[in-house]
């Protein structure tokens, strides 16, 4: 079972998703760009409205947000916990308990955006790392993929948050995070599948490789 | 531990949502709204702009999605597998292997919408629904919030396709899942959510309030 990290941002130049098309089977579900536009081009969510031909040849009209990639961290204390925080969401209004996270900078590839979040929002820079896998967590309106990575061999630092950039850092047990779950209190669609992978991978059903911060670097 | 099933949109009539204010101890995280503008009308997709003042007094603006929610149902199938989708999803370029769900009508409950939604696209009606919790999936840019219910005594018939819906349906095992997940083939945000509470519920971890399918229509 060979994954493959992936060493850059997934979207190419045009912004394409480096996905193979789909399989000549999946022809009757196919949907064909017929002309693409940008509806929003705001200061932080890029729209664009795109014509479609539809598997039975009418045409219909699809709207998404251009998202550059986002990286994950599931960051493994010493003691077993993972470190986690909380933040206000101002979509949601309210505070949300989330493991780090943050979007790739241009060209930037996932796990160096995940080495830089981690140290940004926590101060904490990490012995080792392990790429899990990718979540796309809003199909029908956003191109978005978010890369799982995991964290070990902490080590406190000093944190340097963004300007304007405002959150806590909470330590939490995989059963803690669990009974918040199933309460309701850890809602946030990235941090259940990041708790998620963290339940199989101490299952030893979902292997990690774990490769230095050294080697993390190069990627 | 009781679970109180939403009866209504999260979403009040001036679109808030329907969460108690954070706790005085957040106050050093809060954002506070000082306008909100629209952004983007789409067809599709609607955007705010808001301006707001930061902790420390400062102002920014936050754009986001308006969303009315959404259902996603865990049919669970007499012989132990679970009912999927594979469907086209134009903002990745190609067919997404998914938990049945759809988006709320207007004043919909959300357990009205599975059950709309699993009958809709898969022609399938349940003899039992049970509630099992939220995710909200895009807390940096979307006020979406998705009601995860299971369905259980499954009986097929004619399913009726919005026009211009194209989608397979495929019967998989709970391992399929697992194998899928691990290997980045099941990578939808929800999907794995999903796949999450279904482990948790079959380990004896997160219960399941079961209702007959004529109490649940009455939600």
């Amino acid at each position: 079972m060979t994954k493959r990290l992936p060493d850059a941002s997934p979207l190419n130049d045009d912004g394409v998703i480096g996905i193979p098309p789909a399989a000549g089977s999946d022809e009757h579900l196919r949907e064909t760009p017929l002309a693409s536009d940008w509806i929003l081009r705001g200061n932080f969510l890029q729209v664009k409205r795109d014509r479609v031909a539809l598997p039975d040849g009418r045409e219909a009209s699809r709207e998404y947000i251009r998202h550059p990639g986002a990286a994950v961290i599931v960051p493994l204390l010493d003691d077993g916990r993972v470190l986690l925080e909380r933040q206000y969401r101002y979509p949601l209004g309210r505070v949300v308990t989330e493991f780090p996270a943050g979007k790739l900078d241009p060209q930037e590839p996932p796990l160096r955006c995940a080495m830089r979040e981690l140290l940004e929002e926590t101060g904490y820079t990490a012995r080792e790392w392990a790429y899990a896998g990718v979540m796309h967590n809003a199909i029908a309106y956003s191109d978005e993929r978010i890369e799982i990575f995991f964290a070990r061999g902490l080590r406190a630092g000093e944190r340097r948050l963004d300007e304007g950039e405002f959150l806590d850092l909470v330590e939490l047990s995989e059963a803690e995070l669990d009974r918040m779950a199933l309460h309701g209190e850890l809602s946030d669609a990235k941090s259940l599948v990041c708790l998620q992978w963290l339940q199989r991978w101490r299952a030893g059903a979902w292997p990690l490789q774990w490769m230095t911060a050294d080697e993390a670097a190069t990627r």
